[in-house]
């Protein structure tokens, strides 16, 4: 049995796993968590991030308004299901307190390594890139150097430094719809330069759902197999793209090396509310909470683009999946050549 | 409290505003008011005017056979809910009385203008561009010249004459699925002559929701703060353009200058009827009924091209929505350079 | 009346028509007859060909594993309507009988030719292109030699030869989503050399429901007035393609010739599992079942690439359709050129 | 013989027919006349037109000075042939004297109607169409109303009123390197409002040269077989589009009806100087002179966006080209429908 | 020493390998051997074939007129140089000899087998495909069946029959400016049914001049080693596609397996008249003349789309070449797989 | 008087600005320096790189096989303009010496840096992006961490370190042609990890000639006014793109601070060697040479992908034309947000 390395989380939201499930992972029966309109002035949250805190919950939350401006807002919780979500968007500041607002803000994540919470997003600078920030009380959030020029998205921080170094996985991306896409890790000292970047995994494979691009999800969870990477694969029919889940487990010392990464989708559009809505047909999992005492995975997810959801799984589940349908796509070469 | 300028209609189809709505229109209940295959032979209506005539209502729809080809339906209701649409399409003439029919034509507008009455639509001449036609008693139908020629969609006419002068809104268009429009303003002393033409709005803004295009929607409603016009606003998404719904009101006596403009819309696709169909989230708005004893205003929009729906909302609704949310795009400088 | 020319098929799936219908086909009560996730690691099942066979129903299926790679699964049915679905694929050699397993196949049809089962399919062969196999048993299925060079896709065969020849449909494409193509027939006494190609339709017409591309569908149907052909006809709206199923009748002896075209689609998406999937918008027939006694027609059709779904006509609806609906697209000249 | 109706020019440029040349239309030996950075600050001048005036030359240049923004100065010449480039570009006032300049403006034409010299070109407009001034001593020049909404190119006008109306002939376009287009026809009576828009001549025919778009060239050309239209004729190769010059003959009192239209070019891009430079393979006529006494015609036109070229002809030699090599493209319809 | 199979030829067109030529392949110190305009009416000669007849020489010539439309002469010359174009396009006929003329007919191949001589070219079928037609004395022409249906292009008949078959090469294409494309082979014992298609090489390999798309060039050359094939590589570069010249050798029972390719060009666009035309920068060699006794091989080819043009090489040179370069590309199965 | 922060260099290349050069820059007059096929089987050398070296000159070359694939090559010359190219790709190993060889490697830039000699090259990693390696005796070659991720071309290190830091020059690009692009500034402290991104120019400007994008060309110059950076401006004409050649002066200490950049450009395509060949109309400069005593400057610069050219110019030309044309475009700002 593969265990989790980390803290027990006894409040995880959960569902157990319903009998007639084929595959790894199960929706929780009361999606969305989060429906459209939640809040006066805010038309959609979806593609959010959230992580257990002060034994209650906390989540940095993709909002848009009526006016469709993307940009993050912070929101609490007793469950982890039911969320207040604030009146106002995050206020980021410089390091010296002066305001460093981003004109646009997407698909967060949050990470907290060494009791610092980290915010990792999509940001506009001159172009879509990674934005980054840090936070020890959600009250100040200081903006740090974004670590990479344009264009990129999915920037995904490791939750612990691995040899010293801060690790991200992020895609090289285009400043339209990117009609590609591969996942690669840099390492950083001082989360201001970043560098030995090596190419993690390729878009591809037999089957078609990965096919045109992939993208990190959310923060890579530490086991005794190695880094368990839930992430987004991406096809494009004559209708539009189709976004799905997969999982793939790394290295625990040098996770740009893929040890299984499987075939086949862990989550695929099924439900109304993901065929269904400002963008249909997307899943698009962006955080988990995590239980090391049971193995318990509960996955927060956007939904069509306007949509909260949840799923649950297992470290098993995922980790006997990523086995039973590994596949090798492309390369993992150790030195990132 | 603002004031329509005009006509009162104490029959204008009406629902109170439900206590939970959140932005200033809201949907009637019984939503579409017109389904697919409402006719024999009939597929889809969508995209369509109506206007109060004689106490009762008469409207000129988009219909499409089962042959797809768009094409012009005349239809009369009583309470502008349930209406009857006639068996065969509006069959045109010229000055002359010979015959001058549209190979096809979509999205109507229908004004009138000192008893007579107008439908605007896009009709085919080398390419889409906009049609003009008048009637005073809805059994002749004389089409006038084209006041442009293409590419240009979405012509909107004002309700009166502004300094002499008739007055129309239009988009420049490609030949295609346009991915880019803004909308101009012409005037012409003889419905043949257009010129003097002004830039009105342009796409863009703080939000996406109107970033690629915009169009006209219904006629123009004049009240004591200025000309009150909705339009829809068009995104690309990556699975497809999202239409919305906006307000803006202009300057009563210089219509190129606007006033106030939303940077939120008003109303979006959020409901099955106007997230799926033909062409899934689609909400576009042709008509409106308005009453000037209560400010009421009744507004007919088309849904994901499949079906008609209406909302409701009130002169000091939108007006207020305009002001409170007002944001300058572009340029709307007074002499049109 | 007309006449199926062939078997009589008593334990045809049926249901009669509805008062309401309009159209000349009406769908089955209770569809989609395959849902989505009908077995465990197959996702959907959609766009797949049946046969009627020794009193019960086998068919080719086009299935699609969590890891999205279509290829063909073999299922049996005692109704037509309750499916069992085989759990592997179906395993082709070559005449000397060494395996010979595409790396894709999709969009299968199922023909009987004196006695002989023909799988007809689009299959990888330095692009996508027509793969040809046959069978007696439903047991070991021998592939033969590539109709065509690539690109192409939605071959089908006649159900019998013609002057001693056989005749395939097919469809010229591209390497990607197509965004034009005609049908195409071309002839062969051996199954291996292949020529005298003719054109036998354009896409076009007068309505733009199939204004995009056109493609065969089910084997034709011998009738006493002609070949009965449903095809899929395909138009593209901002939001993507919908692809609707049209009728025409070839001439029997030439069926290069189109003797009847109806210029209106017969059935276009709008039910649920039509409008909203893995592909939104997708009706796509692949397979008829026929009663000549009765002129029964039960047709199989994938569902937005996610189901199969049945619907029912009968000759007389579909050739009274043609003739009443005529509309003449393209050429359909005799010789060919 | 046909006549040029209009003035004698003596001292029109001229060489005669080398005995050699196929086509109707012959090159001047010393091409180009203006060569590339004919003046500092000025890299190339191309796309341009003369009239003459008092018995010397007066031009409208497109110049492009080293920071390559298209804009456009004035030039006067003894012979035609040896031209003096102003050092500024032409300064624009609107109708009260106060400034209108436009930000780029280039192909300009230059036509003289009742002692008015009126330039008409391509400017900015929140996106291109066609910009109108007039001057009668090339020293003051009076912006008028800008005919058209977006977006439009290669605006000409008539050089007499017709009926009591000018006439403008245009191209309906899009905002980037226009993949498409035909030339129309509107009218005016007072140079502000335009209307009765009139579909003059298709892109397309049998062969290749202009199947792409078409857009008028010089002024056209009265005499007493009609108007006599140079334009050019565009078509898109694999290595890009190639400009090449056409023939017409339009009608003299409806000169939307064409009487003749040569299948074939008059002159396409052979000499180095029409096929390499800043846009290679490129002939623009912009302009004639002509001379009623002799027939003779003296075309001015652009090569390969670096150059100005001029070439000769006869009225003769063009109306008799374009009667042999006549061929009917599009329609050409009265009343413009 | 390689030996060509075939009859020697004293009078084929000859200049000895000059000093400083580093690739297998040397121009004619003369080229272009014709020029633009080389007739009345004709505006350019290019990508042509021609082969030894009667102790001269004839060809079939891609013409295009002063209106470009593509069609094909005959040709005539005593040395192999110097060219009579005839005034007309050929005259083609069914088998019953009534008439069948193309629409457009362009880059055809001339090749002998048997004693019949047989033209392939582009032709149009509602898209672009292969034509065929026979002639023995260059006064009848009939034309066969087209081999394919659309899209094709590039069609070579081998020289001689392999096993009872005709052979063909061509190579899929799109209805524009085809951006991919490989070599195929099929065959056919009746020059209507063609079938057991392979697939001979893929575009791509460790440079660049071939990796957009290849198609076929002259008919293959017999040796004693295998055939040799000359052929077109395409590469785009962001200013257009470049044409060079490449060689591979075939197996002589087996031509859909390549015994070797050369990595390397043999001729590529570097003088004037390959650089400079009306499609800059194309080599397109469509005929060879060779001599088995001396193993000498005159290769005509055309030039930017706007010339013809001569080179010379040994079949020692080529088989040298491809030997010395030989890289693997793609995959050559010898059964079609 | 600008001065140049440097050594002398007395045997720099040199010719004297001649009387009738209206720019900054003038050509050499023995242009092109390096013709096609300056050596066995290499076709092509362009866009390469020299450095003073010991009283000679050495250069990295980008060079092309007949095979097509870019490589590098070292190269030694006596005046700058012979150059000896040597017979193999230069060999790269790694830090422990094993051996790295890029795949492909265009556009090399060749800095020295405190007696080090960088060489920064567009290679392949997953897609194009910046390679590095250092050698101080051209003999071993040592290549560094990729510097970024994907995709990114036009990378160029600055002469020296700033406040302790490596700075590098970049642009953000595509996997194809780019179709828009700006120059980033990004720094080092150990040339691994790479941060503290500034904007420097967008693309862009009052002119077209650098609207599509930009990138850096030589290493920045130094000088007592601020680091003079010459780069390369694409525009985007209807037949491909045009690369001239800019200049902009960047703050000494902070160079992501514009001082000026002229918006006329200092180089276009205007000769042969420039305008034709395997790309037309490339200006494309990659290395200078220059003389602090004199303030002489040589630029090499690519001719049309297929020569290596010579222009010459002065720090006192440039710096005053810099700030004569100077242009604001985009913004400069200091903090890189």
């Amino acid at each position: 049995m593969a265990k989790i390395i980390g803290s027990p989380l006894a409040n995880i939201p959960w569902q157990d796993k319903p009998k007639d499930t084929h595959g790894p992972v199960w929706r929780y029966t009361k999606n969305p968590i989060i429906h459209r309109n939640p809040a006066p002035g805010v038309s959609r949250i979806f593609n959010s991030a959230i992580v257990a805190y002060k034994n209650k919950f906390v989540g940095v939350f993709r909002a848009e308004t009526t006016a469709t401006l993307p940009h993050l807002r912070l929101g609490y919780s007793d469950d982890g299901i039911q969320w207040n979500i604030e009146q106002h968007p995050i206020q980021f500041v410089d390091e010296k307190g002066n305001p460093w607002q981003p004109y646009y803000a997407y698909d967060p994540r949050l990470i907290e390594i060494e009791g610092i919470y980290y915010i990792v997003w999509c940001t506009d600078f001159h172009g879509p890139t990674i934005g980054l920030a840090k936070t020890t009380d959600f009250k100040t959030f200081i903006r740090l150097e974004n670590p990479f020029i344009p264009y990129n998205r999915n920037g995904v921080l490791f939750p612990r430094k691995i040899d010293g170094a801060f690790k991200i996985l992020s895609r090289a991306s285009d400043n339209g719809h990117t009609p590609f896409g591969d996942i690669f890790l840099s390492e950083s000292f001082n989360l201001v330069h970043w560098g030995k970047h090596r190419h993690v995994m390729a878009r591809g494979g037999s089957g078609w759902w990965q096919g045109l691009k992939i993208g990190g999800g959310p923060a890579p969870i530490e086991t005794d197999e190695g880094w368990l990477m839930l992430y987004h694969g991406v096809c494009n029919t004559c209708n539009g793209y189709v976004y799905s889940m997969g999982i793939a487990l790394l290295d625990i010392d040098e996770p740009s090396k893929v040890l299984y990464r499987a075939g086949h989708y862990v989550l695929t559009p099924e439900m109304p509310y993901e065929e269904v809505g400002f963008v249909p047909n997307v899943v698009f999992p962006c955080a988990t909470l995590h239980d090391s005492k049971t193995g318990r995975i509960a996955i927060y997810y956007g939904a069509a683009d306007s949509y909260v959801a949840l799923a649950f799984t297992t470290v098993d589940e995922l980790i006997q999946f990523a086995k039973d349908n590994h596949e090798k796509v492309g390369d993992d070469d150790a030195i990132g050549r």
